[in-house]
């Protein structure tokens, strides 16, 4: 009997976040251990690079347990992402795909990103079933924006809800030392989800009153109502802050803040400049004497800020990582693994799998019975929600005070007649 | 006999920084202990609220050893500030300042602060060793820009630049996912000390090779020398990343971003924007196909990030404040406390003293020795003087994950007599 065994690839997309090598990690560490797995290889920026042959052996890279500890806490694709997305009908693709495939003798494909990588999985999951190939197709959940479906949060948003709320609480108390009249405006990432800006909430846990105001997606923003609010903040305050989405939309459905840039590959348009915009906005509208105003992006750094991660975050990563391969060893494909709690307090989940066109392409947007106040905060049923997944401190990897990192050696390419 | 002893008082000023706080929490442990002081009380808000008679009694306030700890680990002046300066020759001012230091009882008076700061300290002590008073006045050094004289480095720095240097290694990981070209520009806070920006180079001891060009206000700045730069850059890789300070000046000693903002009592002019500038000047003048730029502000988050503190730096801190006290206790006045280094691996140093006359309004800039490569690095001499700095990992003091602030009550303002 010659070598039955087949390899394993595994691959990432979308944005970064902080967890999603956590990911990659639990999903290594379940493949070498596993003796129906032969060896683990890596696909470089995401789909396009797989597309380009750029295949690496992971079993050869990853050396020690010390290894794993780095890779789960270094932040952003530690194999690289793409936002390539194959083509509606392009079946020319998919037959490429399974070629690739099998000329590195590959039985289990992963993929680990957010809805529009879900929506890829699904299609080559589709084709290997209609093909009859028996290859295994899995997802693996990734994002900061927790808008996937039939999970109760997404691996990645813990760590950077932790990131916002203690940033939002240092900023605050940064602004509280002057005695004068100080309006902050923090601009948090997630285009039609609001879930990482109600995290902002959470900053009051440090026992602070901010944010004062919160504006989701999710609830239409009126401008005239904006300035109205924060003109009565300052007739009983000194110090206001205010934590905004940056894809806060006005009553025709048009973002507040459109760079006017092109839309990528997915159909997504770069925002940005909303705090700035409204900053602008309060300074035309409102003469409050001697007024600072200060806009801050917490830009990519709410998405990488491995320094700040959340310990609950870095483990549930792991395990979806980790299940999927299990999954795929079980001969289970074209699902998303999936975390459901059971509890909140104390914090209980099981996980489970989800079929991918359930996840596949759909947002999940926050309840509107969460947000409250006239849509300027969130209730505390979101409060509840989020802490468990904020909690846990984790051990710094550092070296003279720099954090250490884990990195492929990108350009150590294989050849199929070297995994054969 | 009468109770002879003296209360002493401190303040905080200028702008917040994640280490400030430990400078008092030393000087209020060494108050507290000392036979000699009788109670430590605080001023809110800096000199103006001093001024205006806002004190509390620190001594009722702090109530265990877990409330230091706290203090230690709370970014941004737990006492307020104020950008408050005493005009020249206005010594009705002073009269006031010793009246109420007398009204309570006051024979020590501590400012913690910046070059400023430690001008308004330098006046006072001038004047009460005028009037022969008796009371002593020593400023306790503080500021991100590490521009004091007489002092290897200021408290505060290095937790600032090991917030820095981390987030741009932790921003470049995530700019790499993507195989496109991309530019990355950080700005960072140093109006005429660059200081901070050359911290960003500790990112290299991440592993990374980011930043690739770091610009310091020390050197000239040159736009077409800067998009050259650049465009050499992109022949060679896909991703540079460009550290540059908020105060870098062009060849007519203009800022290269000046926000036509109106100057602050200090003089100081309120800057920003740099890294946009630069962004649209790299998008104007470069056509590289598909290049994808963001502009990053590290804004208030680079001085209140406690959650990324340097632990040297937080016990120097510590140590100053202490110190400070001491001296005061020991009969010295109009001095402030320094750190002078006597070895940098092992790093070693010896708390020391200098004239306030030698601070006060003077600015330490980088020397040029340090930067080469026409302006746009930094020097290994540079590395070895930074790289203790940011060493040592703090505990973060976390409940459900968000930080666990200590806050002074600033409404409990005491009077005379309670605290004779």
């Amino acid at each position: 009997m010659g070598n039955s065994k087949k390899n394993m690839i595994i691959a990432q997309s979308g944005g970064p976040s902080s967890a999603i090598n956590a990911s990659i990690a639990g999903a290594i560490a379940r493949g070498m251990a596993s003796d129906k797995i032969d060896k683990v290889l890596g696909a470089v920026n995401g789909m396009q690079g797989f597309l380009n042959r750029q295949i690496i052996n992971i079993s050869e890279q990853m050396k020690s347990s010390e290894d794993f500890e780095l890779l789960i806490h270094t932040p952003a694709q530690a194999l690289g992402s793409s936002r390539y997305k194959i083509p509606k009908g392009d079946e020319e693709v998919f037959k490429e795909i399974v070629s690739i495939l099998n000329d590195y003798n590959i039985g289990y494909f992963f993929y680990n990103g957010g809805n529009d990588s879900m929506d890829t999985v699904n299609r080559l999951a589709d084709y290997i079933e209609t093909c009859g190939l028996g290859i295994r197709a899995i997802g693996i959940p990734k994002t900061i924006d927790n808008d996937l479906f039939n999970t109760d949060h997404t691996p990645g948003f813990g760590s950077a809800a932790r990131y916002v709320a203690t940033s939002i609480a240092e900023v605050y108390l940064d602004t509280c030392v002057y005695p004068v009249p100080g309006l902050t405006i923090v601009e948090i990432m997630g285009r039609n989800a609001g879930w990482l800006t109600a995290a902002s909430a959470l900053a009051r846990d440090s026992g602070i009153k901010a944010p004062h105001l919160i504006y989701l997606p999710e609830a239409t923003f009126d401008p005239d109502e904006f300035v109205e609010e924060i003109r009565l903040l300052f007739e009983k305050q000194t110090h206001v802050l205010v934590a905004v989405s940056e894809g806060v939309r006005l009553a025709d459905g048009s973002y507040l803040a459109d760079t006017g840039a092109e839309a990528d590959m997915f159909g997504h348009k770069t925002l940005g400049g909303v705090a700035t915009t409204l900053e602008s906005m309060i300074k035309e509208k409102l003469d409050i004497p001697k007024l600072k105003t200060r806009a801050i992006q917490l830009s990519t750094l709410q998405r990488s800020a491995a320094h700040c991660a959340s310990l609950t975050d870095l483990q549930e990563s792991y395990q979806c990582g980790y299940r999927a391969v299990e999954a795929a060893i079980n001969g289970e494909s074209d699902i998303m693994i999936t975390i459901n709690r059971l509890s909140d307090v104390p914090y209980l989940v099981r996980y489970d799998e989800t079929k991918l066109e359930f996840v596949a392409n759909k947002e999940k947007v926050v309840p509107s019975e969460w947000i409250y106040k006239n849509g300027t905060d969130v209730t505390e049923e979101m409060m509840t929600y989020l802490r468990p997944l904020v909690t846990g401190d984790t051990t710094e990897l550092t070296q003279g005070g720099m954090p250490r990192f884990f990195r492929f050696d990108w350009d150590k390419i294989i050849l199929p007649k070297d995994v054969k």
